[in-house]
């Protein structure tokens, strides 16, 4: 039988995402509309932990669905990774009557929602929120889209600076374990070549493409290079390295940071967060437990939260292909 | 037995989109990739028809992937739809040694190119570009999520001054057919309510509607219209008519119009196009005509152009409720 | 003798501008610095006479620095025109204890503010709060910056279009009498013809010129029309004529509307805010009534409001005569 | 008796800024308003050394105003600092029939032109262009607006993780000698702290005002620190200093580096360049040489080109204690 819930509680969890805020607006606005009440819990697991909580109405939420960052405060909380700390959050949720817990953020964030499911039975469902969409199980996570219009913006404007000079830069983006935005901003940046942390191109192969590029007449290139590359260098080794061995350009290094995770969302982001925090509350409603709420192919879809947390098989073949020839 | 193309046509056609200077430029690097010749016929169907065809190569298209418009120009023909425009067009065709032709544009241009093929039995690929997003068998036209962002913004902009102010504004967007625009952009900035060519609300239930949304404590409102939209009303007439019939708001309407074709494109967008450029020249590469590429779920794919010229049919259901549950 | 302010009083009166929120701001945190209480009235002069004030201390103005509009939002108030309503918004004061009156806004607001003055002799500080950039004495109006960006950067949008398609646009900015978003903004977006509101060029004239301009090459226009120029004509009716009158050219018009007041203030418009909102405490502080603080040639100044509320004597001869050359 | 100029040549140098297109375009429109003809210099001195100069008209400089970055390239030449280089520049000035140039660039560009006049009598005027503003005699330098904008819209995104992790970010700007970007884009972003070159404030000092902010109830805070300042420890070091020496922290590193140089330029920078560029003609056709065209208080003004070499006097006082004040 399903427990009908009555109190929702939502946190935001992890690193910030453009279109958190509209993720939030969506989960309290769909519980104003099933009569439901909603909490929200600052500064994550770790206010859950020391009882930050406060009622949230649908007015609470106006103006923020166009403002980067979460209103709801992020955090990462060592003590949650304890049963001492886990415990006292639970206490936390009993004393306000929550009886279903929206969590937005990325896989430690769900792998916290899951220790609260099977040590106490609590339910749980999960919003994918990270600019990384590094997420299994969801074709997009709030905050890409955005996350590579920031990028593209960026190096736009190192382009504009390249090409008057005849430089040679080279630009980190995020990405430790995935080559997403660096392959989508790359081609998206026209960026002359492009390194990502899933193939190993190798610094010598990276030369001598440079130098092909080069005779075909470019007088300036832009190398993105995802954080978690496996060139075995630092960027700014990098740079030195084909700063000797390619002659002809300056060469400039660029790292991009924290501009990536903010700024006003994306239309995409907004409407996705929109979905999914109703799609959220609708899957508390009808009893679910433990399942992430993402998107493949427009629609919305319920995965095992444990589905989520799986490595993410990436199929970048194409995309490589079509930046191998819009480089050309 | 497949007729090998040697020599690649290319132009824009219809209204211009956001990422149509993407597509040339890499349905050129495709060329250059594959070995074939790249000609760009200027202005259309209409440069088409005066032979106003310049050859292209690898760098004619730099620093073109963020820029809006088309440096190939686009236009509307009328001689075009005449068999001795057409005839002209294909003696023009003869005469540089195309053999393969990709469209750029919407319905219009795809129907011109049909003809193409049906008396010449000449070769042709269409993608799609145009902000409308109404064309059917691809998910995405290339164009329409800059323009949805290029909206939120400008309804961001005009959010500011309508909650300085008690205010409740009515702003068209495009879409005369399609709501997909309007929808989109309406949930992504937040707006009250939302007009479509596909739904008739009724202006009295709009207004009531209001009325329930004014209670609930909001002190300014944003109606979004598309152009399309089934009130039987101009947007002026509307304003009007919620003027007279709301009290306690001062009502403006404003037309968004032509900003939301321009703008640099988004970094989706850019992708896309270049995704669908390459599959532009690899589908006349293999023999193939009268197929338009298009995207589903991620995919690059091939539709007949025929299928690609009807009637989308629009699922705007769970979208709509969206709209609804996070305007509360 | 100088009496000594102690709780000062800030309202934003008028139509909003981008940087509002930037003064409000600057003018609560003087407060704080100086050891003053700070109240915030609502709704401007009719928030006064409702009594709708708070105290603001220097934490209630952060995260505002960047958002367009202003959060104590603002009015037109037919009761402050009349000595009775004056006598309520008199009271309030009183009441609240508030002894200086920072008034953000146009020369409506001003004229308000005067009246206070007279009447009760209530010290007054003005500080020019409008996009219009047509206050006399000052530089700059906090707002005018952000507004030639914006126009800037929608024109930069529609001459995507213009060029794709060789077609006429004919663009409305903000102006009823001041020409200098229309100057300005057209200069700066390449225009090749502005018409203001202190000329009158004549259609006949700008036919002919518009001629010229094709002749000589070009294959598309914006004409950047300020809403109170003397063409005699409304913006439709002109792009009637023009079309009539001008072969060749397709004609679209634009009106840019309320785009214009919105947005995230430039950098410019946050200093020039922080500037004036030191100002206008330090104003206050020193005994000082009846004046405005405004900007000359950098420094900070302070002007009589009644210097202030002189028609603005405009010298737009240079600048017509660069875009007159820079369009050629 | 004046020699009257027939030919201009014009050429960018230095570091490139957002306007110099602008200015460029300007330059050669007010040579074919003045019938002159106007040449394109490539790649600054090291252009004219190898005589890469081409003609440009009006048509020439079509949509480029909005372009960051500048189309006729810039370089360093180290060539050109010999008599030698110089000679063989002059050479090709002479075998163009050039008898006028435009020099667009900062004071090391300006130094060179003055070499030219020197030792071989050419006529120079300079154009500042320098994201810098570190040029004496003019109120702005081409570039400077647009980086402040570029700047403050970075830290706006930043500050979005920052509140939403109450995180400290150290925030390196440009200005190796001067604060002026960092001084106004800090006063613009609302940043807690400024670190310039001209004011050597402590590292203890700044712990301790950190402190202090931090007690007030801050819970993120945002630190501008210029290339220049005077900590003795770059930025990576003083943020390992901070986050030792500050509790309850997360302190992050970022380098804005060269996007500040890039983007679509600011209506202001636009109407400047094309302000300057109508003026540095004007004043070659009068028969002035080493002077720079400034602005002043809104006016166009010549300076002796040595003047513009001297040492900028900063007058940073009061901005420093708007800083101080805004930030409290």
């Amino acid at each position: 039988m399903t427990r009908k819930v009555k109190n929702i509680g939502v946190l935001t969890s992890g690193g910030d995402a453009p279109g958190m805020n509209a993720a939030i607006r969506s989960v309290v606005r769909s519980c104003t509309y099933y009569n439901l009440q909603c909490f929200g819990i600052h500064k994550g697991y770790e206010g859950l932990i020391e009882g930050d909580i406060r009622e949230l109405n649908a007015r609470s939420v106006r103006n923020i669905i166009n403002k980067g960052g979460t209103f709801l405060k992020s955090a990462r909380s060592q003590e949650f990774r304890t049963p001492e700390g886990r415990k006292k959050a639970y206490d936390n949720l009993v004393k306000y009557g929550i009886d279903g817990l929206v969590v937005i953020g990325g896989d430690g964030s769900f792998t916290g929602a899951l220790k609260l499911s099977e040590e106490y039975g609590f339910p749980v469902v999960g919003i994918p929120g990270t600019i990384d969409n590094d997420i299994n199980g969801t074709d997009y996570t709030i905050g890409y889209d955005t996350a590579l219009n920031t990028v593209v913006d960026a190096i736009d404007k190192i382009r504009d600076t390249a090409s008057s000079h005849n430089r040679l830069f080279l630009i980190e983006v995020m990405g430790r374990d995935a080559g997403d935005i660096a392959l989508n901003a790359g081609i998206g940046a026209g960026a002359e070549e492009i390194l990502i942390p899933e193939e190993d191109m190798g610094v010598d192969r990276l030369i001598e493409s440079l130098k092909r590029s080069k005779k075909s007449g470019k007088t300036s290139s832009i190398i993105v290079v995802a954080e978690g590359d496996k060139s075995g260098k630092n960027i700014f080794e990098l740079g030195e390295y084909v700063e000797e061995h390619l002659k002809g350009y300056e060469v400039r290094v660029s790292v991009l940071g924290h501009i990536q995770r903010g700024g006003a969302p994306s239309c995409y982001d907004r409407v996705l967060a929109s979905k999914l925090g109703v799609g959220a509350v609708e899957a508390l409603l009808a009893g679910k437990t433990e399942v992430m709420i993402g998107v493949v192919h427009k629609n919305i879809t319920e995965v095992p939260l444990r589905t989520a947390l799986e490595k993410k098989k990436y199929k970048h073949d194409k995309l490589i292909k079509v930046a191998d020839i819009t480089s050309i």
